[in-house]
């Protein structure tokens, strides 16, 4: 599609309806009423209640902040756990025109800082068990009038220097559930997130209604979700959205059940959740997802789950993992996406084609990143801009644009370089083959440039993890006098098998699957490999460590 | 929500990307190359290829047209029977920037007349087997500058004599397959289809990109539409883009089956499609389904449908053709809607709370008009205009607004009280239940005024065509000297059982359903029933007929 924007013969059709948040909320209370929501305690116990008396609480919630005085446009931060009341949030915040902050509970105090004083909220509503991460930093909010705290105890039970400060329930309990809701200009922000770059300050993405309200229902029907549903919210509701899951669900009429505190260490209750509530959908990453795994397979009696679809994002999930699943009933969806895409743009989902492929044909298609959402563009482009075909092969950059994609980052002097011609410069490197799938090679810059072409580092470091003396690979391209760059293998080796694997064993062992110039030239055992914040391997610390091993040896 | 638009922080997404129809078979192309479309020629024998196949000829097309001059904006006005020639002009036309013009084959040579002239097209697309019904008009077409037709025959054996003339196939082979696609205004026309009232001209619906874009995803999502359907392509594609089914399955990447020319006399193609294609939806009225369901009943072998879906639309299902159609795995879901709704407004979903009704309770549902579909607001108001409460009892005018309900007329001074408060108005008179079914009592001006009350003449002749010596009933309003109205019933009895049926048999009969105050206060036997042109009962002339009858009685 050309830049080019034409007008034609005027429609008669309602074309100045505006496409706003609140319609999925206001529709689910008249048309699934009696659907529940089901929200866990921080205690443990479940609060349950419907779509009828979600939505007379959340215009509660909007009489609330209007009598607090946040106007159209004004910023309300939350620092909550997945609970109703978070979602209440959304609905209430977006539906009287102001834009929800998501501040993201695992950056440090100065990301914290950072984040809402560039955002600059006039309030902030939290949880009373995170009032330890805000208290510190509160003098340092330069815009914050006031706060909201979510508890389940009296109001003059909780100590806190926070001021002024009131009760979330408090405030509701006051308040007419009748809220006359404004029509809002689609294109005003309806939440924010910051991005958590591993480099530099983080990134402000305002998520327009029109782009909420399209990413919702797309996902919605790409995913088939209906009113038989029941929708596991995993995924923190700090963290773009959940992924926009809890929307879905309003849009369709499901069901949906909110795990509220949960730790990556301890997620036994989040499997007892997906039984005892007889879950259909949910979505979170491997991290999440193994640990679940290994529970399962703990558990004396084994579950049989009913059309369970787990999206998992993140990064290209383990086969084993996949197939460990499926003993399960249970199916793991891989998407691909990021903040800058709300998140989703694309699903990974099978074909009908597919069906007499060998079952490990088939497996290696499920790993890819999956299918192009409707609505999107996808390009992949080499280094001088110039589309490249979808053949399986022809690898480069990944560009997307369309209505959920970012434009650009609020107030920010780094956009330059991360939009081109409309699209967002995704970072990643790989294909789109004849079947329509994405593949992400690399990321771009980890890619390995080696005499004109290019080796991805991810698929080596998956092929060496595959060895079952190792526990972890690193794979970088390092500068070399003749070839520009050639990969180096940093491996970890299991303590009981250290000394007996070779060089030669790990290359022997991933040999089949790579031609020979693909090869590490060298691969170096060690005992641990450099990590960034978030967990995930360091290529720039490892590049750095060793970026004159090739041009010494 | 209230007509208070406002403007809130502005986002950063890509608000400005505008939703187009062509994104739909673009992305099909794309991500479902190898899914198959299947079209029956007029001879009987299939026509097969495959969205990869599909949108190169699409782009040929879109060459085609642009070297006829057709600009952004122009109208293309279409005569062609549901083949996949048609689904290409929809695509190409309104890729362009143009419009597609919906030429109704069954209205009248006069009206076709001024659909066209009232559209002012500059080209006319028409099926060689169609052109006995342009041609005695062509003269009249005051703005068609020249004609395509389709044909599989050479062009020199087409005997016309529209002129300038040029065959679309020709047309097509000598075009490039790729085409640059415009970014068009969401807001522009993509087709026109006019309405077929009953009375006067009929009135001009311009759908806009935008609102035929949401009603496509929002169709899928609703009817959990996914790439595993085969959808048949019933509704002509002249009425209402043929309810826009073949966009919902580019949009999903479903098989798509065309049945070409059908006539409502001979349905059994239609039925040997459904079985041979494996189709899963399709969409149509009781006037096809039923004869439809009689031809499957005559079968030796009886086919077993998986999971089809029967959209059935125009009248409320009779529930002997619901229940006949599921003893072969099928299910009717009833829908509602218009022209001027694009058309879908409701659909009637089985709830999962209705699980465990008795089975009778659950068909009571499933006839009703269904759930609002997400996106679109229904109230129902009384006559000073106050909307009354979803209760289940409080009936009034039906009113929908949303991004796919039209807001005007074009050109048409007909307007005025068409529409209210940025409502359509329905014309049919109906009540929301506390589960959010809608259910339509009866057209507006057919509801019976009596002393104060209201009765449903469709729920009166839906009650006596129960009666197994009964064909047909009509029930409409009578003046009354002292109630204002009374119910008269026209009833059309059996050959071999007239002269042995009574009125107390009849009134017997349906008693047990209505209060004594809603029944007939007569039923006359009669041979015939007035009927309007598309075989409807015309309520005004028996009105016209009978308007003394009880005064004079």
């Amino acid at each position: 599609m050309t830049d080019q924007l034409i007008k034609g013969f005027a429609s008669t059709s309602g074309d100045d309806y505006q496409l706003n948040t609140v319609s999925f909320i206001r529709g689910a209370a008249i048309t699934y009423p009696e659907v529940e929501i089901a929200s866990r305690r921080l205690d443990g116990t479940m609060f349950r209640y419907t779509y009828r008396d979600a939505y007379r609480r959340i215009q509660q919630l909007a009489n609330a902040l209007t009598t607090l005085g946040i106007k159209p446009g004004d910023r309300v931060g939350v620092m909550e756990w997945n609970t109703h009341r978070y979602w209440e949030l959304y609905q209430a915040i977006s539906g009287i025109g102001a834009v929800l902050l998501q501040v993201n509970l695992r950056i440090s105090g100065d990301d914290k800082i950072y984040v809402v004083n560039h955002s600059k909220p006039v309030l902030m509503v939290v949880n009373e068990s995170l009032l330890p991460l805000i208290e510190p930093i509160a003098d340092r909010l330069t815009t914050v009038k006031g706060y909201i705290v979510i508890t389940d105890n009296a109001m003059d039970q909780v100590s806190t220097r926070l001021n002024p400060v009131c009760s979330y329930e408090d405030m509701l309990a006051v308040e007419k559930p009748v809220y006359d809701w404004p029509m809002i200009d689609e294109t005003s922000a309806y939440a924010a997130c910051y991005t958590t770059g591993t480099t530099g300050k983080p990134k402000g993405v305002y998520y327009s209604h029109r782009c909420i309200y399209l990413h919702t229902i797309t996902m919605a029907m790409t995913l088939s979700m209906s009113n038989r549903d029941v929708i596991l919210q995993i995924v923190p509701m700090f963290h773009c959205h959940g992924w926009g899951l809890f929307f879905s669900a309003c849009a369709i009429g499901a069901k949906l059940v909110f795990p509220g505190m949960y730790t990556a260490e301890k997620l036994d209750g989040l499997v007892d959740l997906m039984i005892s509530e007889k879950v259909t959908v949910t979505a979170g990453a491997p991290a999440i997802f193994l640990p679940m795994l290994h529970y399962l397979r703990s558990l004396p009696d084994k579950p049989k789950f009913n059309n369970l679809r787990m999206l998992s994002g993140a990064t290209e999930p383990p086969l084993a993992m996949m197939k460990g699943f499926s003993e399960f009933g249970a199916d793991v969806v891989h998407v691909y996406g990021a903040t800058e895409t709300t998140p989703l743009a694309t699903v990974n989902l099978p074909k009908l084609s597919m069906a007499d492929w060998p079952e490990e044909n088939r497996w290696d298609f499920r790993k890819r990143q999956g299918l192009t959402l409707c609505g999107l563009e996808i390009k992949i482009v080499d280094a001088e801009r110039n589309e490249l075909p979808r053949d399986g092969e022809s690898a480069g950059e990944i560009l997307i644009r369309g209505p959920w994609i970012t434009r650009s980052y609020y107030n920010d002097t780094r956009n330059e370089g991360a939009f081109m011609d409309g699209y967002w410069r995704s970072g990643d490197a790989g294909y789109i083959d004849r079947n329509g799938y994405l593949k992400v090679s690399d990321r771009f810059k980890d890619i390995i440039k080696s005499g004109g072409e290019w080796i991805s580092s991810i698929d080596l470091e998956n092929a060496i993890m595959a060895h079952p003396a190792v526990i972890e690979a690193a794979v970088a391209g390092i500068e070399h006098p003749k070839w520009q760059e050639r990969p180096l293998a940093l491996v970890v080796i299991r303590k009981d098998m250290k000394g007996s694997i070779t060089q030669s064993d790990i290359l022997g062992f991933i040999s089949p699957k790579f031609a020979k110039w693909q090869l590490p030239d060298k691969v170096l055992f060690v005992d641990e490999i450099p990590k960034t914040s978030v967990g995930k391997f360091s290529k720039k610390d490892v590049r750095a460590k060793y970026k004159d091993f090739y041009r010494e040896s």
